[in-house]
């Protein structure tokens, strides 16, 4: 992704940029932090299987070898906690239909007043004429101004938070946290890394993918250049 | 819920009202269609641990005493799939948060065009004002029909379906499919029937919960009355 | 399988064969018979995703494409019921490992009294010498035999039933029943069915394949010959 | 469980005693090692929901609140490995009919030779009588040095380890690794701690109830004395 108009969204109203942080990771614990590392924890457990023994190398490659064959519940093993922020309601319904592995904690537009919303504006990467992009630019700002007003004179009228956000656009800003293993992880990464994956969950898909390449490499590396 | 303004949401811009109906539920097979109904399905599995046996009404007496001991596995022998039609994307999306025991398939707002969305309007029970109802309902309408000229607008500048549907509302309608057992139909009712529930979720769950009352109601009926 | 030493089974202690009968099966529903059958339910209920229509013949196409693209949601539309007789402990043990879209309920052997057990055997196919068979059968024979006896003296002794089990070889028939929806169950083919997966859960999966390919085949007719 | 006949397993054929260890736990990565404590991780990302604020002591309070009111959803924050050694295989069977939030890798008797198999022998805690206990352990015994000489016989006979461990007692030995998060785990615990629950089950609930105790207090100490 080239982000070429990223200095188009800078001063529209409330733009917010997405943002992904690691907050919690598996570490081993008490006598095996000299066994093992996070990174070899899929090979070590299932040399239980085959009551095998091997050297941190060794380990590196059972894990590649496992993900080749399919044999993935050893990659369990690892979990992730991150802290996800700057997505669209859009991005997040996406997110959501994912079941098996995976686990959020979203900010509650049902608990929270929603006049300090903030919006994720599109890219348009696609597009090559700048005053076009201004233009839908424009259009998404103006939608965003007049649902902060909006909102602002239902909660007058009498409306409860959650019946007066129901004129949020989608374009919203949800944050929260995202709870994970590392075989969902790959299955998210399979699915969202993909061409034909919306540009919004790939960008994010991205964003993880390079988090985790930095702690546990050989669990992820070939999605690289995916 | 008594909808005492429902008069109102009747000329309401695309307005539609919420339907669900049965489209699928598991039924006995050939030489089982003597032996068992689909409501007594948990009971007759179940007895498989213990190779008891018994006649209809001990099964149904069996049902009781499963989900009151909260051996829910045999709940899994009976599964539903269900047309949902007339859901806003903001009880979609407290929906999709359910992860075990279920799946969906709905509309795609990235793959259809959005010019011919509907809309779900709020029931304003709460409130005793019909004016103030009125002015709340001509905002919701306003946003929405402000929603569909801007996607026309954003489609005409070169958005692509899936960026110019962002500045849609979550009033928008969503439809699709459910398909869900019995078990984990009863893990969504204890907690969307319930006061606290948002209101349109628990209008959903209310809905949901006459069609299964019909089909097999020892599995359900404890939730009358919540 | 050839199964060439089934007749050395025959008559051994107390010898039960597997088998496998459907119970019950996801079928439309009221108006939505004239509609769709329980095959075509995926590539029906995935149409809400694009709002397309299409005769019974385009739905079965549809069926094979999302098979193929891996648009596996709209299979957990179909569900099944089966009754399962004539498995190991060890078949359980393979089998239970599997935990997305799928549950059981099994013989207990806490609650039931042992001494009436009945025995799996091996089929040794892969042995050419009927001699060695025999000889493998005998001991097979003599394990269940000699257990039987234990768990009386065991119960006679004052042992509960729960304890008194545990000196059962791992060759004791579990029966019971077999939850699942059809990605669920091609899932299980995916591994069970291949040359490289344990003989007895092989055959299993043959038999289930069989009994789903009668009632719902363009969802499984990729596994034919695998 | 007082295991007061302990001292007479000691010297039965290869006997083993059960032994649980923690290897991986969830751990605050990078700044977040300033914000949080693997305790605290449900109540701090749970705050995401309602954008509160609040110190360590808080958080503390919080985790209890959501156990209390079912908010279960946060508790998927924290995730542990453990190394589970000296159980059953009547144990391993019943402990993998838990499906949700859970995986294992075990020794697989199909791969490695059952002839070094170790054995978890009975506690007979119930029964008064010594006589009776040593007439019980050395019939659990027999069946065990038993089953490795038929074992070694059908390995000669030729047949295949996976045939010929069929003979094995379920009082054998399975060792392996246990993967979890704390919302699992607790509900492991309300089911498997219970008086009625199998007591090689419960013994062994007991055994990862003292290790997250240690580790994550307020996530578990409504179990105490259950």
């Amino acid at each position: 992704m080239k982000d070429r108009w990223k200095h188009l969204r800078k001063n529209l109203f409330r733009s917010v940029e997405p943002k992904i942080e690691l907050v919690l990771m598996s570490e081993p614990q008490g006598r095996f932090k000299q066994l093992l590392t996070t990174e070899i924890a899929p090979g070590f457990t299932a040399r239980a299987s085959h009551e095998s023994k091997g050297a941190t190398k060794d380990d590196i490659r059972l894990n590649k070898l496992l993900i080749k064959r399919g044999h993935h519940t050893p990659l369990e093993a690892v979990c992730f906690t991150f802290r996800v922020y700057g997505i669209t309601k859009s991005l997040q319904n996406q997110w959501v239909r994912h079941r098996i592995g995976v686990g959020w904690t979203y900010r509650s537009t049902r608990n929270i007043s929603a006049d300090q919303n903030e919006f994720v504006y599109c890219t348009y990467d696609y597009l090559n004429n700048e005053e076009k992009v201004k233009k839908l630019l424009r259009i998404d700002e103006a939608t965003a101004e007049e649902a902060v007003y909006s909102y602002g004179r239902k909660i007058e009228l009498g409306a409860t938070k959650q019946d007066a956000r129901k004129i949020m656009p989608v374009e919203l800003n949800c944050s929260g946290y995202f709870f994970c293993n590392a075989r969902a992880l790959r299955h998210l990464f399979s699915l969202r890394l993909k061409k034909e994956a919306e540009w919004e969950i790939r960008r994010m898909s991205q964003m993880l993918l390079e988090i985790v390449l930095r702690e546990t490499p050989s669990l992820f590396e070939d999605f690289i250049c995916q």
